[in-house]
């Protein structure tokens, strides 16, 4: 007979190390030291330098491009855990991969963010921890328990510092991010107003106009969304806000996935600040002008420490 | 060696069994006389009076309050036909229960509508037939496949003929239903407006206003929603509506639970017309003024023949 | 690194709060505040208002009429424990719910009882505990531990307190309950006889003559069943017994279900007492003369104790 | 595309080949040629001589002693039927391996019937045959279809052409089995007799008197049961009957398990025929006296037969 | 009731297009028409353009680099298929992913070809077919019917035809390879030989000396492996063979992944010809001198023809 | 709350008490005592005679002969534990069985290897603990961890002992085991030879001669293997040795199956010693000459300490 112990162990993927480290660090401990490399023909093997049985372990790994290579890894990784007898495997996705694909629009689509759930599963993963999902259904999509983590107290702390939430409006880019906006606007005190997108009853598909829909004159515009992929919705409605009379625009979202062109266009845009939180890496080539980058990784500790400690998740956001 | 054949087969839970046999009447064919009672201690049984074995079978239930008595009658009918060796088995449920309970708002809750993807599955359930999800999530909460049909169609088509779409404007009683008032506007080429709630900063959870966003005066108004509970949102909307200079107000769903104080509320609404599908029952107690009920069996017809001879359901709709 | 604690957690669905009551209160603890809501449209809603994390949780319902309502709201609350990360999940169902569909008796039949065992695991279920299963092979449908609890200790200490068991006859009501009338004989070193019903040949399914087998003529007659329903069987076999001059009658029977009929008929019956335990909540509109209810609560307390303290539950019955 | 084709396919394991090879007769086809070894280290290799591709294959085996192996050999076989992508396999075992392990009694015990489904489904399995399981509730230890065929009325028929019903009582051996006894009496129209087995209250676990409840004096008594296994039982009962004045004494019962002294034991009894199916092979080192084996070949031809062609074996007992 | 029908369907992933078209013309039809994008940020999509219910669908998908994007495409189109009502969903990997990494030679590795399997089987495939896996093992990795060919014949034909095998000797480049050599011994009735690779017992890991095992003087060696990735091994074992005296020096091999220096090494090495299939896509910028690509389409196109039509692939081998 | 404890707890099956109980000893505990029974129609029953709830459970089987019997009863014994609430099972297999059907070499083959691990985690295991596995490949049969163990430390550290290891030689007897010589050859600084099987081209599946590749004369020639079965290969293998001049041959194996004829085989061979590990139980009817049995109790006991006080199995090794 024995006292049993709980080890907590910290694993990261390569696809940011940095953001797995500073989790790490605030959380007084050190990531497990980990081989992990990509052969020539492209296959990923990982092994682990240290003995991991019986762990609580949580593994850390940011779903940036190219995401086949990060959920491959990260599968990769849980099946070693797996069958190196760790005790608890929690997968730690802060952007969720394929989150947008979590629904068939048209016939003969996949829904690809349960795929995922299901890799993750078939895999060995027993948990999942995540942030801001594009649909909080996707929670459903896994059998098990999903910590669910909100990014906006973070950005929301930042913006009511920093500006008056007296004059300002906030925006939601277009119908489908409406809830989110309210959220913000019960936060800060704030008005609300909607991007529209009118579309052209003679052509298919085809969106007319962007009717900006409340009062955004002579109003500091703040846009809202979950993540900032190739910017193109948000910086058309930054122009259209502009052009109603807003005396800035400013916008927040938790995942800076900006891909392609985002990188231009936000540069060449109205804004005067985009505020989003480190939960991917920034490329060192997306040099994008007046780009506050948030610390998401206080949170993310805050959490795993809740986790293995048997404590409460929901109370961080109460 | 044998050539094999394939057998539909409709069954009835005992909900709604009008719908039932309307499907099957529009089939050409016979629901399976089926045995249930429910015994005096409140428990069910189920016994098919005729062989099912090898058949391909539709097991149609209505999720009319009682919704727990006529989701365990349904999963008890998918046991009672893998047991006797049923070949394949779709869940018919024109209303998925527990829809509305589809993530996770608060900690420690359930999400209920993938409880029931899982209880069907566990049951032995192969694919799900529904209409008008209220989240089109829901899709991925089942491991199988599942056919997803539209009430809009069977709505608009009756609104477009009766009413003069030139003069309406589609109204979202709510910033959740906004996209699919999106969709009834492209369908009619009408214009939009949206209800939206404000709440009193200094009173939690309290909405204060219902402001009307968009242009509705004069205007014939057509509030659009997946389904009438208890009427109370749609009614407030209504009221607003008239107060803004509405020239009439009309309302169409898809779902007409009316439970609890709709019918009183309807009836003493603005609403010059109701419209709903037959998706669940009406209570003959429900008396509303101004009721109209499209029939949903032509299109559930359609779409379980197409299941049952490997064609394609999206084609109906396109 | 850190040790790990165990919580004991009692949760109580609505159908029977006092037995969970009673059983916290003897374990010296509270049942977890639980916001438990039946929406107007029938739909039932839970939420926990304490952190379940990490928690071994024991989920308490009895499983009265309407069963159908009662297990739904057991099968959500396993869920929502399941996603808020409770370490182990146990049913306890003092009465197991479609007991008596354990079989196919002719083609076609579902055996809900295995059901009911697969939609507590597809919910969340890691083991079950209940008392005196209509089927010991019920135990085997589930595919984990099993806690089977015997209420006949309970009953028979009353029993052979009160009466003189050399009087005692113990009467098996038909031929199916003659192994338990066995285990009454056992314990109390009364004689047995049985109830026969015979059949009318030229008749189907009709009992002709409910025959006495063995010797009752003056002695006090204990019949025994695992439950009493409608209260039929019993009841036919209290007369036949008082024909054949039995002295008195008294019954005795672990759950007391008395649906319809039930309180007339006994009412009405030649019995002096009849003897049940607390398994279901007994209506306060059913009135039943001479009705003696026994607690189960302190069975179910030390059991759970067992269970949460890895002691051993068979040998509460040694 | 193409018009598919089914074939129907039987295979034998190598503990009862000429069931198999009578089956094969009845239906006008032949055994698919397997290669069946076991190796010097007691391992069990199987090969199908030819493809079995696409085919609904069903997999006889008689689990007689030992049983183990037979079982091991199913398994195999349905192992390699399904890596060889059989469409169907369906499990053949006339007398269900371990059927009375199906409860737990005391603590820490097995439930092996189940664990025998179990290892069915992890094999590959689709559905079981069987004949007369020991406890109904056995159908439901299977997650799918099981079709449980009945040797009563093969036994009975014979009897009813051989003896004269009217002079006959049906004899229950024990408690147990009442309900096969009133099955008969039902379908013979005789009366019937219980043999009861008085415990001494003194002595622990020991039956002190067999008393024969019911009159039995000058008739012809029919024992009944499921199987025979060392005969024990039986033979004792026979003995009972014999004293209490019965005209003479005859056992009906599906499995011939004879297993250890059963053969002395009935050549020493009272009994005057002894009537059996061939469910099980009876070694010709078992030399019974007066046993009459009835083949239970056509009813498996029949329900092989049904399943095939997607027709109704609960039509076989009608 | 309706005769059935079967669908043939044929995918293709977007690795090698060129393969699955080739399979398609050989089998007179065509790649079922597939929407494929890989977008900005990285992520797949797929949409079918046709119905596909109830179709028997073969996904075939080169597994070249990069492996986890091509992997990740294809259980993304097997997740629509399911979604889609496919009937049965068969892998079509010529060379199977991660086939290398079977087992654990050290702690706490993961076992990725298992992995593999199992993500297809989350996915929903019912099926795999795969060429010459590098373990014959990894057939027992997949719960359900893997259809193994073998390239051997493929490349055998070309060699016995070309060379003179009288004068050939059969190398197997280390001693993992030595059972793939016996059977080219046992088609060609050649010669074999061994090359060793003796450790330096002073240096861990280190390979000293590469002996040649057997007599090559004078011989044409034909150097035989499953794959040629970085062609490392086989150009040493080149060498080592033209040190000894060989002739000539030929290699054949299944799998030509020529990864990183691959060609390089290929084009500065000893051999006269290298002989591959195009089980993988040979990119153009892979200029190999006297590289010899012999197409398994055709054996792809007979083993899916077999498959679809319920024959026999085994007896493609014989 | 409670702080938990854990409880290893050993069990044993009956092929090979002497093994598990030394491994008790070793460990400084007792085995659980069980009650394990072969009724008379070769059903196995098991029942443990004191409580398992919460325990750590290590089950031990030697697979030998008949390897079906000590299968089931560890598949029972694994149920009994499962059902009882043990907290974790391990199956120990030191000779993991069906080893060898780890593939299909023809068509129409089970993978009965694959199947055993499906059968363990049918009836409830949670981990495997077994040696020298014939193929390290079925490490991935198993869907969780498996610790597998190398016996070649405890053969090599005797061998190295006795023998000079300058004049030794490690033979490989077929082209299967050449890796295996490999790893002897790393260990000893010994030289390499291997015996290759020339197939007669003229005849089918007939092996020729006995090929002896390398330098054997003069040397001590040890040959090595996984298991010792019919012994017909090592036997040939001695006597080809002995032809070309070695001084003397001993051989080393772990699995001593000794099945048939190899008894008698040994006895009459070349060799001056076979060495074995006691993996499985050597019948005293099989008097081997010369055969030298070491333990792998102390290995067994070390690596279920480390599992249990989740410490490092990887680190024995090293």
């Amino acid at each position: 007979m024995l006292p049993p112990k709980r080890h907590l162990m910290l694993f990261s993927g390569r696809s940011y190390p940095g953001l797995a480290e500073e989790i790490a660090r605030l959380m007084d401990t050190q990531l497990v030291p980990t081989r992990q490399v990509t052969y020539a023909n492209s296959e990923i093997y990982v092994q682990y330098e240290e003995s991991v049985r019986g762990s609580d372990a949580f593994v850390i790994q940011a779903h940036a491009a190219p995401v086949n290579e990060s959920l491959m890894e990260q599968l990769i990784m849980i099946d070693a855990l797996k069958r190196a007898s760790a005790k608890r495997i929690t997968v730690v996705a802060p952007f969720y991969p394929y989150a947008r694909q979590d629904k068939k629009h048209l016939g003969r689509e996949p829904i690809s963010a349960r795929l995922v759930a299901d890799l993750f599963t078939a895999a060995g993963a027993d948990r999942i921890m995540s942030i801001d999902l594009h649909a909080a259904q996707i929670q459903g999509f896994f059998n098990g328990p999903v910590d669910h983590l909100w990014g906006l107290p973070v950005l929301a702390n930042y913006v009511s510092e920093k500006y008056d939430t007296e004059e300002m409006t906030v925006v939601s880019p277009d119908a489908g991010r409406v809830r989110l906006a309210d959220m913000w606007t019960d936060r800060l005190g704030s008005r609300l107003a909607i991007i529209h997108k009118r579309r052209d009853p003679n052509v298919a598909n085809t969106v007319a106009v962007h009717e900006v829909v409340g009062d955004v004159e002579g109003r500091v515009c703040l846009l809202v969304d979950d993540m900032i992929d190739t910017a193109g919705t948000i910086c058309q409605a930054a122009d259209a806000l502009m052009e109603r009379g807003a005396k800035k625009v400013i916008a927040a979202a938790t995942h800076p996935i900006l891909s392609g062109p985002a990188a231009q266009r936000l540069n060449d845009s109205a804004f005067e600040e985009v505020i989003v939180c480190n939960t991917l890496p920034i490329s060192t080539e997306v040099e994008v002008n007046k780009l506050t980058v948030l610390s998401i990784a206080p949170l993310l500790a805050q959490a795993i420490h809740e986790v293995f400690e048997d404590g409460s998740v929901t109370k961080l956001f109460q």
